[in-house]
C-alpha cells in the first residue's frame, strides 16, 4: 500500500482555517490504498513570541522527512517586518532549494476579474526561487544617520538561471501552446539581464517546438491588463515573479484562488504548497476565508506527487464549484470545504 | 518680456511626430509675451549608429543651458538592449539629478480603460529617479561560462531617500485628499526597506496633516486593479516606480495619455519631460501615434516652470478632445495635435 507522509504548516491567520479544509479535500480525494499521514508544525507568530525562534536546524531535519508540506499562511502585524518572512519563509525556501516557484493563473468560468470582457487566462508563471534580490546580500552603514547607506544585492548564478529556464521550457513545451516568455528588465538591469537572455536563448534551442518572446517587467504589467491571453507559461527572476503573480492573480479572480508550489525538482527535498494569499489577520477566525487557494494548492501537490487524476478531480470540482457561486449568498470557510470533499469524493 | 528657452530632443520611432504635436500645443498656448526658443538635440539610434555616442560631456553643458528638455522616445531594436536606456536615458537623469520621476495618472471621462466599471482614478506616483536599483552598481564574473554569476546592487541613501520622500509629502499636502503611500518590499529587502519606511516616518512627522500608508509592491499591484481610488499619491524606489507607472498607465487611459517630469526640483540642471511610451518603431511614421502623452508632458513642463495657467489649458484641452472621441473614427497624430492647438489657442 502507498502512502504519503505530509507536513501540514496552518500558521497564523486564516492559515488554520483554510488548512483544515484543504486536508478535508485531500482526504476525500485520495484512494483507499493511500495511507495519509500528517504531522503538524506550530510555526508562526505564536511561537516566534513564546520562543523567538522561526525556524530551527531541527525543525528542517523534522520538516524533511516528509513528501510534501502543506502551508496556511505565515505572518502577524505583532511581529516587525521581515522577521517571519525572512526568518521562516524565505529560510525554508532556501534551506530546501525551492527554486521552481510555480504559480498558475486560471480565470474559471463565472469568477469575478477586475478586468471588463472576461478575457481569456490560462497561464503559469515559473518564478525563480531562490536567487536574484532575496538572497539577504547587502547591507546597512551609518544606520539612523542622514549619511546612512542600505545596499541590496540581487544575485544571479548561470546554475541557478539555468535550472529554472529548463524547468520552464519543460512546462511549456508540455502545454498544447507551447510558448514560453522571458520577462526581465534587461535594459537596464544589464549585468543579469545579459545572464537571464544568454540563458535562455541558450536553452531554446533545445526546445525548438517551444514560442519564446521577451518582455520587460514594466511592459509585462500592461499585457497582464490589457491583454493577458498572449501569455502561456512565463518564466522570471524571484522579485519580478512576486511583483507580477500578485497582479496575475488579481486579474485571474483574486488572492482567494490563486494557489501555489514551491518546488523543489529533484525531490532532494520535501516540496511546499500554499495558496498565494497571506495570513490576513482582519478576518481570521471568522469563517470568511476562501479556502478555494488551498484547496487549488493540494491539487499542485497531488500532481507534483504524481496523483495526476486526483489533481485534476479537485481542480474540477474547484471550478464547477466557483461556477456555482455566482448571485448566491456567501458561504463560510467551511462550507466551501465541504462542499468540495463532497464533490471530489463522488 | 519672459523668454523659455526649450532643448528638444524627438528622438527615436514615433517620438519625432508626437514631439512635432506637443511643439504645436505649446506655442499655441504660451502668451505673447513669452517668448519660445527651440534648440534640437539628434540623440538617439541615427546618431549611435552614425558617430558611436549616445551623450556626451558637450551634449549635457549644450542641454543645460535649457529652461527644460521635452523628450519624444528613445529606443530602437537596431541598437543593442541597454545601450540607448542606460547610455542615454539613464545617464541624462544621472547627470541632472532628476530624483523626482513624476508620473500622474488620472482616468478621463469617456476614457477606455481594461478595467470593469470605469473606476475614480486619480493619482500621481512619485518615483525616485538616481538611485536603487538603476545606479549600474554590479557585475559579472566568468560572463557566458557555467559559473557565471551576475549581481545588481541597489543602492539606496539617507539623503536621496528623504529628499524624494518629502517632495512626495508637499504634493501630497496641496492635493485636496492629502494622502501618502509608501510602496516597497520592506519585507524582503529588508536593508533598503528599513531606510525607506523610517525616512517615510521621520518625514511624515513634518506634515501631520497627511494621511500616510504602507504597501508592498506585489500587493500595490492588486489595488492597483480592484481599488484604485485608494490611491492619491504614492511614492516609491526606482523600479518599483517603474513597473507601478506602467501598469497604472494602462488602466488610466493606456501609454497613449501617460506623461512625465524628469524633475530636479533645485533648478541646478533643466528637468525633462517625456511621455511614459516608448519609440514604438511599428508604428512609427504612420501618423497612427496619439500625441496626447506628449502634450501632457508640456503641460507638466509649464507647471514646472510656473505657467500653471497654461498647463490647466493643455490639460482641460486633451480631458476635453478625448471625451470627443468616443465613437468616433481614429484620427492622425497630426489632426489631434492640430486639435489640441485650436483649443488651448481658443
Ligand atoms: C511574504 C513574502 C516573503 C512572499 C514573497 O515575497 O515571496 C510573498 O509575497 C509571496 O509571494 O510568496
Ligand atoms: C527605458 C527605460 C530605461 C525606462 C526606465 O526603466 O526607467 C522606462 O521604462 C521608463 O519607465 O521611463
Amino acid at each position: 500500500s502507498r502512502s504519503l507522509n505530509l507536513a501540514v504548516i496552518p500558521g497564523d491567520g486564516i492559515g488554520q482555517e483554510v488548512v483544515a479544509q484543504g486536508l478535508k479535500v485531500l482526504s476525500a480525494v485520495l484512494p483507499q490504498d493511500v495511507k495519509l499521514e500528517t504531522k503538524e508544525f506550530d510555526f508562526g507568530a505564536k511561537r516566534y513570541h513564546a520562543t523567538g525562534e522561526t525556524l530551527t536546524e531541527a525543525d528542517l531535519d523534522a520538516l524533511k522527512k516528509h513528501d510534501a508540506i502543506l502551508l496556511g499562511a505565515i505572518g502577524d502585524p505583532s511581529v516587525p517586518s521581515g522577521v517571519l518572512e525572512r526568518g521562516f519563509l524565505l529560510k525554508l525556501r532556501f534551506a530546501f532549494d525551492h527554486h521552481v516557484n510555480l504559480r498558475p493563473s486560471k480565470l474559471l468560468p463565472g469568477v469575478a476579474t477586475p478586468l471588463a470582457g472576461q478575457p481569456e487566462i490560462d497561464f503559469v508563471v515559473v518564478r525563480e526561487g531562490t536567487e536574484g534580490p532575496y538572497t539577504g546580500n547587502g547591507g546597512t552603514i551609518r544606520k539612523g544617520t542622514e549619511h546612512e547607506v542600505a545596499t541590496e544585492v540581487s544575485v544571479n548564478t548561470a546554475f541557478g538561471v539555468e535550472r529554472v529556464v529548463r524547468d520552464a521550457f519543460a512546462r511549456a513545451q508540455a502545454r498544447p501552446r507551447k510558448k514560453l516568455t522571458l520577462v526581465h528588465k534587461n535594459n537596464v538591469l544589464t549585468f543579469a539581464g545579459h545572464l537571464w537572455t544568454n540563458v535562455f536563448n541558450k536553452v531554446a534551442e533545445e526546445f525548438p517546438e517551444v514560442a519564446t518572446d521577451y518582455i520587460h517587467v514594466d511592459a509585462a504589467t500592461i499585457y497582464l491588463v490589457t491583454d493577458p491571453a498572449r501569455f502561456d507559461v512565463i518564466v522570471t527572476d524571484n522579485l519580478f515573479g512576486d511583483i507580477i503573480t500578485d497582479l496575475a492573480a488579481a486579474v485571474s479572480g483574486g488572492i482567494g484562488v490563486a494557489a501555489s508550489g514551491n518546488i523543489n525538482p529533484s525531490g532532494e527535498f520535501p516540496s511546499m504548497f500554499e495558496p498565494v494569499h497571506g495570513s490576513a489577520p482582519d478576518i481570521a477566525g471568522q469563517g470568511k476565508a476562501d479556502p478555494s487557494a488551498t484547496v487549488l494548492s493540494v491539487a499542485l501537490l497531488l500532481r507534483h506527487l504524481g496523483h495526476e487524476s486526483e489533481a485534476a478531480r479537485i481542480e474540477a470540482a474547484v471550478s464547477a464549484d466557483l461556477a456555482e457561486r455566482v448571485g448566491k449568498p456567501a458561504r463560510s470557510t467551511e462550507e466551501i470545504g465541504d462542499a468540495l470533499a463532497v464533490r471530489v469524493a463522488g
